[in-house]
């Protein structure tokens, strides 16, 4: 695997994880004398930002996704898999995979990534999916689906509502987005498809633990959003905790809300990958990392993206939003750059915070750019444009702004399409009506 | 149920299948005094003449499918619904559904289609997937796509081949479509992306049982589309009758062929409702109906589309495709409208052939219009048109079009998304190369 000029074996780089933090170390080493093999589980990059527009039926899974070959094809240094890393050895330099075979690497940067956490309660999962792949996304675009077609179905006004009633449990960006836009599609989306039921009947709550949706906002711009899902009929409960979830709805603050229908937003854990590598992680299992986020006994091996813990100056922690991932990306391929050139390292890694978007729904959005705060349509606009912006690297940007344009004037959604079977199909509530 | 004015029950017709038959049937009966229940198993009309572009990554899911609810969302005496037919009692005029509960009808048109059928072994299925629908598109992308991810993992030559060899059974126009894109996929859409293989190598056959491909076509344009798929770069096996399927390849007159891609486009049978009807069936499966499309003893039942057998005056069975269907939906709601009105029944039903279109791959195609041939380019432009024109009734024209724009001049193609699990992780054959 060495493409070694004159014998000189050339240094190896393995990653692990093509999201915003591996496929940007990646790239920013295009022209370094060094083999880069990248691996992932899924043969895509994802542009996880709209991700919740696939779950929604606002864009299909193409128009968010690229394969991580094709984005690299003329790379020549980089070589793609598609596996899955199972075990690492640290003191032997070696990635295990899941299939067998072994990677060697001199530098190793492991960036999986997080995905969803339930507190202890992995069986709610079964109940109430979380969003983190495009899997998890057509499945929750599918069981939105067919809520309205059981509830068209059921027989008995209790069925129907607990068919039309949706929590969102965890009020952060992604519950913000989903609460906002099912409550869209309820209202105005499937506005006369249905002959026995009103879609707009539907409630659709947001549960969040804490005292406001959106905690990484100001308390101003925190208000603008519970207003915002509220005027798109979105209820919107704080400071209270999910007590227990199952297949007919949720418990808040010792009573039952009867729903079929609950998705996840609310934890997030990093990777398991992280436990492999034998330090000290974080309450939410992120590896705590040196200012350069190397692993303190390995300084060639990194970690990025939401798998890190690293603390800023004023004492927050980097937050795990696309922006820093890609900028530990960077800077990961910034301090490999220097070793293999023998230049001296650069500084400590600085998270340099460009502010915070949200989306909330259709012509809501709240924006926090260092302190310049907007709300409403004109925060919608800036979210639009900032996305598109950057969804470069996909040739989808036409279609995907035909999607929208078409989405926004007709309040239709073009990807209401359900793939799959029916993990619901045995809960017994769904019967067609007498005829 | 009853929408009746002043008391008088209004017929009542039940539809089993919103593909072309159903839909057409249902739209054209929009402003009769009856009311109507649509159920299909999906929530989605298909546009099947485009699947095998899902299939090979150049559409999205959603770029050919349209919920039905949607499409019939202002015909206010139809009733869509996401269920599935287990019964029918003709006697009763009942249809049971999977989930408890029955349809009552005075009308009923069972339009279920085909679905695809393995000469008595079904064991192949599980090797040799088929392309009938968009969860089986998905499937044969994710498959055909790993096949090139697993040829780049392998260790040895042998098992590099094998999973660069691909099968394609039954020279159909599925089929040839089929092996076709997949010729261009390898030779240009994967150019350049792979480290260890070259996708160029890969090789595709078209295994074909009977003497030509495109058995509905005239002689001259059989030549064409051999000629065609040659130049493409697939290798056309005709008089081949495939004997066996397994993990490992196919047999062929006594002879293995070892590969790990095989896609089934070979045996077409009727849906397994038609066993439902207790009337002869052909060898097929498919329902043999009388002239007007209904059955021997139940005037008032009426089976249309891929499910149905009926010769036509020059003793050619009615074929297959979209266009029969269509006509025969219209039919029906024709037949229904004449009995509602008490006007005499219309004629026998009579396919109108307008003509044979097949695509093959990039710029090359056949057409067979009444005796005026076409074959290449110009063959491709109007099957192009055709198909681009009858995609009607989806809004996605536009983004199919510039999908299709940039596909052909890039060769690039815009869904190369895995999606799911992997049915072959445990083939055992793709390991990772040795570093």
């Amino acid at each position: 695997m060495d493409k070694s000029d004159h014998g000189v074996p050339r240094p190896r780089l393995v990653v692990i994880g093509g999201g915003f933090c591996g496929l940007w170390a990646v790239r920013a080493l295009a022209r370094e004398a060094i083999d880069i093999t990248l691996i992932d589980r899924a043969n895509h990059h994802l542009f996880q930002p709209l991700l919740y527009q696939v779950a929604t039926s606002g864009l299909s899974a193409p128009d968010i996704a690229a394969p991580l070959r094709h984005i690299l094809r003329q790379q020549a240094n980089v070589q793609v898999l598609l596996a899955e890393a199972t075990a690492i050895d640290l003191n032997a330099r070696q990635v295990q995979l899941a299939r067998g075979g072994t990677l060697s690497f001199d530098y190793l940067l492991v960036a999986s990534g997080a995905t969803h956490a339930y507190f202890g309660h992995d069986e709610w999962a079964a109940h109430a999916p979380g969003l983190k792949t495009l899997d998890d996304a057509l499945a929750i675009r599918a069981r939105l689906l067919r809520a309205f077609e059981h509830a068209e179905a059921a027989t008995t006004d209790a069925e129907r509502q607990a068919w039309l009633d949706f929590a969102v449990v965890g009020g952060g960006p992604t519950g913000v987005e989903l609460a906002g836009t099912l409550a869209e599609i309820a209202r105005h989306t499937l506005r006369q498809e249905f002959r026995r039921i009103d879609p707009a009947q539907a409630r659709v709550r947001l549960i969040e633990a804490g005292p406001a949706p959106l905690a990484a906002f100001p308390p101003d711009l925190q208000q603008r959003t519970r207003e915002q899902l509220e005027r798109l009929g979105v209820q919107v409960m704080t400071g209270q905790p999910v007590q227990h979830i199952d297949a007919d709805g949720v418990v808040v603050n010792g009573q039952r809300l009867p729903c079929r229908t609950v998705l996840w937003a609310a934890g997030v854990a990093a990777s398991p990958l992280g436990q492999l590598l034998g330090t000290p992680l974080d309450r939410a299992g992120r590896v705590q990392v040196r200012p350069d986020l190397t692993l303190p006994q390995h300084a060639d091996v990194f970690v990025g993206g939401d798998l890190a813990a690293l603390a800023q100056a004023n004492g927050k922690p980097v937050p795990g939003v696309a922006p820093a991932a890609k900028q530990m990306g960077s800077y990961v391929a910034q301090v490999i750059r220097s070793r293999l050139r023998g230049q001296p390292a650069p500084h400590a890694f600085v998270y340099r915070d460009y502010g915070n978007l949200a989306t909330i729904g259709r012509m809501a959005a709240v924006v926090d750019l260092r302190g310049w705060h907007l709300s409403g349509l004109l925060a919608w606009w800036f979210w639009l444009a900032a996305h598109v912006f950057f969804l470069i690297g996909f040739r989808n940007r036409l279609t995907v702004l035909i999607n929208w344009a078409w989405a926004y004037w007709t309040y239709q959604r073009h990807a209401r399409i359900v793939i799959g079977t029916d993990p619901q199909a045995s809960a017994g509530a769904a019967k067609p009506p007498p005829s």
